[in-house]
């Protein structure tokens, strides 16, 4: 465990779970309170009354137009965290105020910020703006995993795994097969790592939902921005088939994987994973195999870290894995999570 | 956590609970063995065979006559404590016995002292004669808590919570919008906490036990006695009644709501409770309501208390609450436990 | 907990548990990896993957021939713990391999060395000939133990425990009150138990099994090789008889009980049992009645000393015992094991 980066931008829910109720998840151990209010804007404040602690997502507390009611004494906050209201007296301390966190609606995702709100800059929030793009369809999800971020970091910038873990969902023997190249952006603070088959099978993931048979071009594009944001673009074409000099590829299928890696607490991690397409556009059948089958591969991807989790509770201090060259983009990525964790 | 009080009397159980069986029960983290001997004297000593700390209260320890038999070895005990018996050999060690806790049996509570058995003074036992009083019938309950004590002590301390937790039951406006007085009797050890409110919307808890409609007076006489025996004196009549001069006060209905706060371990605890009242003496009906009606109540603390302990958990050291006016009570409470933890 | 002793041998299976099928068991903390390779040897290697630590033995982990797959990114190593294949380059880095432990499979168990191999002794592994012997019927079974294995020692040392614990069973009131003859033999590294009954009763566990009626000789000679194998020579004969000056026996029936005792973590232990006759050879009532038997005994100690372990997780620090003279044998045991620890 490295700690969590502070100062840092996470995704905490997709927009469409936060609603005029109140709703609660925990980021970088930090339990945080949502709501969306009347004129549509999201809270986040600290999910825990000043007075007793009481969390203010817990029942009887409660949404009384845009001020929640804490359930144990009655004290009652705004939209700001501005405490409005305190029992058996008037006067309302100076200091009864929660905090509230930077919030930034985008891409689907509701983005809060862990740290000196001061920090806070919107600008450095990466874009996924497929998910929420007319000119693509998508399907996604969040699995809670019993295990920490950087297990799933390494997991998703190392997909050579898809070939034993995913097998006969998105894996073939090309991708452990084919080498990678690893590039890191360390002004912008980004990881790519790109493995591009040419001649590969197409696995049913693929197969099913963009009818292409036999053999396929394959391409995947990693590009992660630590320490949440993961995006695997996906290229699925006709062998032989380049895209044209100007950027169009009419002949290709692309897929748009995005991940937000969100740490709950030291060893639990909110697993976001969304699928754009580019094609077959509002295909409801086609949304729900791919929906239906990422989930699966995700839940394989659960279990498999949940497994190490246990292992690395138990293992003797200061066991040393080994790498190999696959592992380049995720040492490369560890390494930029240390720093973040570090300046912190 | 200001850990246990030492050398001081706790409700252990009900008298009710312990017949000629073995009963075993943890009491600042000791574990206690009770039994009722046949001359019908309670007796307490360590739950834990000096041989092999078997329990002497899991099977297939058992009671025979007024010895108790330890299950795996066969170490026999009297009702003192002394060893009479053990295996393989007629010579019994010197240092095999059970250091007996001291108990006293009073207003229907098992009393056990935990600590030096030197300092056990049972005039020093505070008392709740209407308990076991003809002119009050009972009903009481005991539900086990999952945090400290000393948050059920912050709970009971501070009835404005009744407004918000129990709102339908107990909990009216008038509870959490009248200020309080408090006192605190250093030399007696007790800290007194009122609120008297001439004016009150009645709760169904009153209103269906007493038969009162309407708007009542409705006073709240806090009277703890730390560490273990809390008592409200519950005064329920018509707007204006007083009581006279003399005491009397026969317009009046009592209710004398007890509880014992026995810690189990650092962070759960027996929560005692009786609820006593003056009228509708005998009548089922009524007894059945309250019982019902104050454990539900009893369970909505036990909820939010259980949620505060896992909150404690997992938050950071050093959180900071925010106290008002309501909590002077809870605060002098505090500070006399502090002071009974340290002395130890 | 005294630790683990090391550089020690441990049963880890019965050979019949272990075929062409991946299977692992913690011994000492270590999580192993066992298959039964296509000439019939047992190989044992760490259940955990070089490069990112998954379990060998985890799906979709898979053995192929004689090979095992890593489930994660296809790791592949042979029987030998040679790492033969990694993803997405050709060449094997030099130090990808799996340290193998040395195993001896013998009178039906699967002994493994926990330590230094380089001091595996084979010819230091006790003997327990009669589990494979045709002179001999065997009943066996492994029950997990969620107790430190130090507390299954003192169990079996000390068979006092007999007459409370298993009354009805294996107890009677004659071996709690028989005297035990101790000897330690330090240079071979053995505790030697007796208790001869020479007029006892004849519990059900033997009058059932033998036809013997009435009161018995019933002879315990216990043989203790720590850290693991534990052997009874148990005797059963009518009253006065006694064995040839030759050592022949003829109108004794005797049964030798073989315990494994192997520390899973700190706090757990696989309890092998085995219960070898030399009467009513092939008899399949009689193997069926000792087997329910002798798991239903097995099963009463388990609970108790379950209770044990949880009754040591609260209690104070610096607890202690008092010891007597039945547990002389089980504190000759608790010396040599404190030896094995520190020596390691």
């Amino acid at each position: 465990m490295t700690g969590f980066p502070r100062d840092q931008w996470f995704v905490a829910a997709y927009g469409s779970e936060i609603g005029h109720d109140l709703f609660t998840r925990t980021i970088c151990g930090e339990p945080i309170l949502f709501w969306r209010t009347r004129d549509g804007a999201v809270t986040a404040m600290p999910d825990r009354c000043v007075h007793r602690r009481f969390p203010l997502s817990q029942p009887p507390s409660r949404l009384v137009d845009d001020q929640v009611v804490c359930g144990y004494h009655g004290f009652t906050y705004d939209a700001s965290g501005k405490c409005v209201a305190v029992p058996g007296q008037t006067r309302i301390p100076r200091t009864a105020r929660l905090l509230p966190y930077p919030v930034v609606e985008q891409d689907s995702f509701v983005w809060v910020f862990v740290g000196d709100p001061a920090n806070a800059d919107a600008a450095r929030i990466p874009r996924a703006p497929w998910l929420v793009s007319p000119d693509y369809t998508t399907v996604a999800g969040m699995e809670p995993l019993q295990a920490r971020y950087e297990l799933l970091v390494d997991n998703l910038l190392d997909l050579s795994h898809e070939t034993y873990l995913h097998g006969g969902y998105i894996g073939t023997p090309e991708v452990a097969s084919t080498p990678i190249t690893t590039e890191v952006d360390e002004d912008a603070g980004i990881v790519y790592v790109s493995r591009h088959m040419d001649d590969a099978e197409c696995p049913p993931f693929y197969s099913k939902s963009t009818g292409l048979e036999g053999r396929i071009a394959r391409w995947q594009d990693i590009e992660y921005t630590p320490p949440c944001l993961y995006k695997l673009h996906s290229r699925i074409a006709p062998v032989g088939s380049v895209p044209n000099p100007d950027g169009t590829d009419p002949d290709a299928f692309h897929v748009e994987v995005v991940y937000a890696i969100t740490p709950e607490t030291e060893t639990s991690t909110h697993d976001f994973w969304c699928v754009a397409r580019d094609f077959a556009l509002g295909d409801e059948d086609v949304s729900a195999f791919l929906a239906e089958n990422n989930r699966t591969v995700v839940m394989q991807d659960v279990v498999a870290l949940n497994v190490l989790e246990k292992v690395i509770a138990t293992e003797p201090e200061g066991y040393q894995e080994l790498s190999i060259n696959i592992d380049t983009g995720g040492l490369a990525a560890r390494r930029m999570l240390k720093r973040l964790c570090e300046k912190a």
